[in-house]
């Protein structure tokens, strides 16, 4: 792997995601804070016209937008404005010919997600960066996903793309602690990359992740509607343990929906998932209650440039 | 004071506010819960096509709406649709020669405000009310705020109108505890009608309550954004005493700003304030960062029905 020349840190890509709006509006009054000692750092407000709106987005979610459909297409007149913008964002990445490197997009959720890394694959090289930004972290704080699916989100754009998903914090409010965590979070990757382009050494190890199971839906009833609730004891417990035989939904009428009766898959008795994105308010329109995950790991080699 | 006939709950005043949407939901199914022995219980969902669209509002906000002007003034074609929704619920009340006595209108909040009730008078029937839901509830869970300002809100339809603010809970979400603290509430209101109705005599006392000292605005660049977060010694501390001298924001260059520095009206060292609403996410429109309120208390007379 060649050094690390160009970062790109996206904020606002959901419009009503405020940390990474914010940080970005911080950052540059303050650029020392991002700026790396062997690379440059370029940042983007992604979704401007969701950010005037507060809005997730203005016509459809951007971060589902980076399809080599929409990216390789020409685009019609009429196009909903984030297919527009996510062409618009290509070309200003590419802009001089300086390929982007390394993708940092800031995220929100209302779930008690702590500090969640979000990338598309398992690779040496990012899975080092996990296992670094986490390691400067308190214990629990900071988890990881796997999310290899479609390419379409901001992240797709490089072989090297991170989502940095800081909760719990409410859409369109900004707080202090989510605000910071976020910081933190950005500037160990920079810091990584930095150590990195300096010909530091990361030794082989083994870096813990998470892959999706599932994406569980709510409860509806014969008309469709959600006719229930999280469980109080999974609501907030974003990455504590459940079983087949744990409690998720409480319905209406006060009927309590078992975790082997939320899926449609079987599951046996004995295995052991991680909840994460527990009531996730961008999830309702996509009828995901939370993503159930399993944990793995990844045995890594040493890393160095070379 | 006469006997209460006819009350009407109202969800979804705010479309993305979900627990009194879903409690309306959860009742039409179970109308026992807010059957009254003594009166009818109407439910109306008061904003359907902001609940439609998981927004406050589709045009303006409806809770603003319900002013003289609107209700008086023919509707011109084009006028927003809560201008017109606003006057569809008057007559909708006023439908069958049956006033509505009491209205309860169920909202949320992004903040740390546990349960507020919200009244614009301080008469003795609607204290008693507060005290009596306060009574049902442990130490310190139900504070009650009077905004007796212009006639505005679904409650200023009726002499006797109280709004049940539950949070924190994000828009567009919704949560086991906070719709189950709302339901607790909007069934104590309903049982003390039906204790008023049936001759109960709730004997004169004190009832403490808090009325608004300011609206704080959010610190602002010369460019007019947003440069600073609400102080985390602030944020979810609603109802913990403030003075002048302590932190309400850090701004985004680090700079601490202290309450006395917050607010234009000048403070004594000594006086003792009430913050809530702290970082309540559609107050970011209006541009109220909290709300500071004193505490007062009104002694009330031994209400029995006439």
């Amino acid at each position: 792997m060649h050094a690390i020349r160009n970062v790109c840190i996206f904020g606002g890509t959901h419009g009503d995601e405020m940390s990474g709006i914010y940080l970005l509006q911080k950052w540059k009054d303050n650029p020392a804070i991002v700026k790396g000692s062997s690379f440059a750092t370029k940042t983007l407000l992604a979704n401007p016209q969701a950010v005037e709106l507060a809005r997730r987005y203005r016509d459809c979610d951007l971060n589902r937008m980076f399809t080599e459909e929409n990216l390789e297409s020409e685009i019609t007149e009429g196009a909903p404005y984030e297919v527009r913008r996510a062409k618009e964002i290509k070309s200003l990445l590419n802009a001089g010919n300086e390929a982007c490197d390394v993708i940092i997009d800031l995220h929100n959720t209302t779930s008690n997600i702590k500090l969640c890394l979000i990338h598309s694959t398992v690779g040496d090289f990012v899975m080092h960066m996990m296992n670094y930004v986490s390691s400067k972290l308190p214990q629990g704080v900071c988890n990881n996903i796997c999310i290899s699916g479609a390419k379409q989100s901001t992240c797709d754009l490089t072989s090297c793309g991170i989502g940095i998903e800081v909760g719990p914090q409410p859409q369109r409010v900004l707080r202090a602690d989510i605000m910071d965590l976020q910081e933190k979070a950005a500037v160990h990757c920079l810091d990584f990359l930095d150590l990195f382009n300096a010909g530091s050494v990361f030794d082989e190890t083994v870096v813990p992740y998470h892959v999706v199971k599932e994406y569980v839906k709510f409860p509806r009833d014969a008309e469709s509607h959600i006719c229930g609730v999280i469980h109080s004891r999974l609501q907030d417990n974003d990455w504590t343990p459940v079983m087949a035989a744990d409690p998720v939904f409480t319905l209406f009428d006060g009927t309590v929906v078992l975790l082997r009766d939320a899926i449609p898959s079987e599951i046996s008795e004995d295995d052991t998932f991680y909840p994460c994105f527990i009531n996730e308010a961008a999830y309702y329109e996509k009828d995901v209650a939370f993503v159930l995950t399993t944990r793995c790991q990844k045995a890594v080699a040493k890393l160095q440039k070379s």
